[in-house]
């Protein structure tokens, strides 16, 4: 038996109770005979709580600041957890993202980790201790200030962990029951994925799957971390993210030609009217963006008018960005020399996601005859190897995904095959 | 233009509106040219809402994982505070007990700094920054834990930080004017102290006065930082403690015969009756006792009654403690042998204390008398060098009080000369 990390989110360690039965979960880790490491988030929401106070006293502030006092909230559910732990007749020792030696870079409020050196976890694992670990947290290599490593945060810590210590597996511990063929709030016959390989996954996160954050994805993939993804409050088995296909009893996972369909509403549409088309405009409408920091998703140019040699150039990026990305492209209007500007934030994007895809010529027509039967008009269309990304109105988005998960036989045999954990938040 | 050390308390800083207040007071003293060391403690009732939490996930906590708990309260008032501070266009830095260099030794919940490395503080006051550091926090020297210094503990980071830095001053913010020659809840007419030597302010501290704790003024006096002990409500001038006078515009503040009267009713009395009059059987008792890690106060031995060669042991204690040293005495009653244990937690103890009272032989007298005129049996009585002090009954308390402080000149002229803080508390 080997050592795992288990990484247990804000849902699961809600209140008192949430952290009892947590506890108890991992002690039953340990008593199978594994060294355990646990990475908590913040309990609930202590963190939105904090937020509030900062801005209280403040309307904008320093980065140093707010991280110190965000990493207040892993700092209470990990002492709570370690003696709850204890309560159980269990050594436990909870450690800081600092004295776990998370290591990041100077990025207050989305550092990302550049080493771990566990020393302290790897000693008290060899003294008999269960470690609990601060999530979402680290101190920065030149200043040691403490930092905080932003959305998604605490997976990320678990993964960086289990890299570090060579852990057989990381658990992540959530409130559903694994990874889905699509969101089963949208689609009620969704399917839980037995094993989905990393880089499936990744696409599935960067088209709007909200289970794993990409950069999780990615860090596992790097380092080989298989990643169970599971809820903490069944018991049942959830999504095993890895390399290679696992083992379920006598019967081997099959790789699946599509794992599922991902769906993002998320974003908006910018396009920019009557751009002449001549080398070096498209260039200078993404150089205005880029330098206004705005990351951006889809790019579509179409094919210009002959008549006026005008063409139109669009491009999805988050909601939250439109104001910015407007702003910018204004302030470079004659620079670039375009006529006006569109923005729509009333658009969704679809994605069919599979490795299968590769090998198999007819998905992407099945994908947009599903659409058309369906009546859903498409706007943008976007590809990878193994993954297909429309974009349509925002409203055609429930309607269009469940016409694609049922053409692609993703559609499990039961009405309402899905399992939901305890809050069902 | 030196180096200033504040310390806020809990009730300074206890919501956002408290914070931003305070903020305002320390860019005060930072635009008077001073370099600015903050010591700031937990929002109002954080601790307490954390211990909540902790008994609600275990009955007995670990000490490390308690201190690790606590210590959340002031990340969070510290970076607030921080940012309040930004807000009005000062930087500022804030620093946990570790980062401020704060080492103790490893007893959690009570830990003693042993040594005060306050490199980081050090370099951001040289940067310019206003320096915020969490109080009552430290870290371990031989494991690296996280520990905290128990009641009172924000109050002595701040001295010692203070003499590790070689401050002109450390001011304590509290929700009162200063230390007073009575409690101004008993006594209406208590005046403020100017000034107080460390010397008296220690027997004060010992016979129950609150402002400022035994530990923090035995700091002090060590390494001769002077304390200025003031309310973060008012921007009047409070209490001096000090080995030398202050200076007062013209005026030296005069050595005052007496400097005031404390007064303590939380302790209890234990009589052990019927102890053989023969050499080591006080001993005994007090083995025991200690031995049961009790701290007494007073001891009184009557005179042996010549008829049956038996004497009374009388002593005062917490009344927290009562439970316990019966028990330690009633289990060693055959070993000592005596007949019976009296416990009485209705008592009450009255101190005068003065370093002048070394020079004038009628003190002792004159505080006899004045509780003899008010009417109040005396019990008990216990004399240092500069301090007298008695048992009464817990109900003679307050009229003790008063009677002593008129007598001994101390009344304020006003009828009601205090000035309270916002609170009150």
């Amino acid at each position: 038996m080997g050592l795992v990390v288990q990484k247990y989110g804000g849902s699961s360690v809600a209140d008192a109770e949430g952290i009892k039965r947590v506890a108890k979960r991992i002690v039953e880790a340990k008593k199978n005979g594994h060294q355990v490491v646990v990475v908590v988030s913040a309990m609930g929401d202590t963190t939105d709580e904090l937020i509030d106070l900062a801005e209280q006293v403040s309307p904008m502030p320093s980065g140093r600041e707010f991280d110190m006092l965000l990493t207040a909230g892993e700092r209470i559910s990990m002492a709570l957890l370690a003696m709850a732990i204890k309560n159980l007749g269990h050594s436990a020792q909870s450690f800081t993202g600092s004295q776990a030696g998370v290591i990041t870079d100077s990025v207050h409020n989305k550092a990302r980790i550049i080493d771990v050196t566990p020393g302290r976890i790897r000693t008290a694992l060899d003294e008999g201790n269960i470690a609990i670990v601060a999530g979402f947290q680290g101190v920065s290599q030149d200043k040691k200030d403490i930092t905080t490593l932003g959305r998604g945060g605490s997976d990320t810590t678990a993964v960086a962990l289990a890299a570090a210590l060579d852990a057989e597996v990381c658990e992540i511990y959530t409130d559903v029951d694994g990874v889905f063929t699509a969101d089963p709030r949208v689609v009620k016959k969704a399917r839980k994925i037995d094993w989905i390989a990393f880089e499936d996954m990744l696409e599935l996160a960067a088209s709007g799957s909200k289970v794993l954050l990409h950069r999780c994805v990615e860090y596992a993939r790097r380092y080989n971390i298989p990643i169970h993804v599971r809820s903490s409050f069944s018991g049942l088995q959830g999504t095993w993210v890895s390399n290679e296909p696992i083992q379920q009893g006598d019967r081997k996972v099959e790789q699946a030609i599509i794992s599922g369909v991902a769906h993002d509403t998320s974003e908006a549409k910018i396009t920019v009217v009557g751009v002449p088309d001549k080398p070096g405009e498209a260039a200078a409408i993404f150089r205005a963006i880029a330098d206004a920091e705005i990351n951006i998703d889809m790019v579509v140019q179409n094919v210009s008018a002959a008549s006026t040699g005008l063409t139109d150039i669009s491009f999805t990026l988050p909601k939250t960005e439109g104001r910015k990305a407007i702003d910018a492209l204004e302030k470079a209007k004659t620079a670039i020399g375009f006529d006006s500007l569109r923005y729509d934030d009333q658009i969704g994007k679809i994605s069919l996601v599979g490795a299968g895809m590769k090998t198999n010529p007819g998905v992407t027509a099945g994908f947009f005859e599903a659409l058309s039967d369906a009546g859903v008009n498409i706007e943008l269309i976007s590809t990878s190897e193994i993954r297909i990304s429309v974009v349509t109105r925002a409203d055609d988005v429930p309607e269009a995904v469940r016409a694609v998960h049922t053409a692609f036989g993703l559609d499990s045999d039961s009405d309402e095959a899905v399992v939901y954990g305890g809050t069902g938040r």
